[in-house]
């Protein structure tokens, strides 16, 4: 037996502040808002632009993506299938501690497969978890291509590359679906807002 | 080349809000309060009452000690020496994200070497992260042992326990030293309280 004994010995202390009174200080339910969807189909931007809505009605929030994940709580992983559950494993329970906070979390990251979107949805309390399906259709995005990976992944360049030769699997019951290809920014915003109102995450 | 690529060619999205914009909001310089010190030296418990002082005077703050972490996010590392590193690693960088998102976070960890806590520190800008000693002497630790962690080690039915057969690398320049020996609860976490009011943390 090593000291693993205080991992296992631990308790929560009664005077933490719990999740409930960090929500009501904030006037808000948190919760997990998670945008899947191929590159290219909008995630990153429609996260971005929600978030500064959500901060202008006066709400707490926070985005992650690869942007401040791969760089650094997830820098020691790559792309090998194994090293991609953990990086939704992490991910999830992160956002599950930004949850606990209080805070709206905004998640956007690919995350092309059931399995790791379900084990993210199964950390947190029934509602907590909103899974937001990118569904701008592959042949828009490889068109827009914005980091000119597509291109790559078509010349054989980028290898297991998610909807060229990497499959990504659909949401079979997200609570929202989101076409870029037919909806601007503004009005897929505007979707989510009315989501979140509608199921009294945020104040109407 | 695989999918790393998406990974090396990311860039900050212009729309993020920003670390500035989210401390404005909740009125407070964000930070790290990283308590470090010997099982049963009292960081938990100070962290604890620490933060439900910062609570009621109406700051945003999130606390992470082994409950919410050793069982979540890093329930993959056991303790050899390359798990504790790497246990303090994300728990660096995850800290980084929480104030980051504007909060005030309490880390309430062992972290008994003085390079882990440096890495720690280098993640963020200066005056952000507070070391908080808390150096109550190895005898009243091992006396308090609220764990019966002390015991086993004596006995060396625990291995590598910091204190007894693992070395504690103190802080040679703390921003804070609380001896929970000589100085009660409420004294300790007022002691931080007023640093965090003289380093305009949180306002007076």
């Amino acid at each position: 037996m090593d000291q693993q004994s205080e991992a296992t010995n631990i308790k929560w202390h009664h005077h933490h502040i719990t999740k409930n009174e960090r929500a009501t200080q904030k006037r808000q339910r948190p919760c997990i808002l998670w945008f899947t969807g191929l590159s290219g189909s909008g995630k990153s931007t429609i996260a971005g632009a929600l978030e500064q809505k959500l901060f202008e009605l006066g709400h707490h929030t926070y985005l992650l993506d690869g942007d401040n994940v791969r760089h650094g709580l997830n820098k020691d992983l790559g792309f090998s299938d194994s090293d991609r559950v953990e990086n939704i494993r992490r991910i999830g329970e992160m956002s599950k501690l930004f949850a606990d906070a209080g805070l709206i979390v905004l998640s956007a990251f690919i995350s092309p497969f059931r399995s790791d979107r379900r084990m993210v949805r199964d950390l947190v309390e029934d509602g907590e978890f909103v899974e937001i399906h990118m569904s701008t259709p592959l042949s828009v995005c490889e068109q827009r291509d914005p980091k000119g990976l597509y291109k790559k992944a078509r010349q054989g360049e980028i290898k297991n590359f998610t909807g060229i030769d990497s499959v990504y699997e659909a949401p079979e019951s997200p609570e929202i679906t989101l076409n870029t290809a037919e909806c601007d920014v503004e009005a897929c915003a505007n979707t989510v807002i009315a989501y979140l109102k509608q199921q009294n995450i945020i104040r109407d």
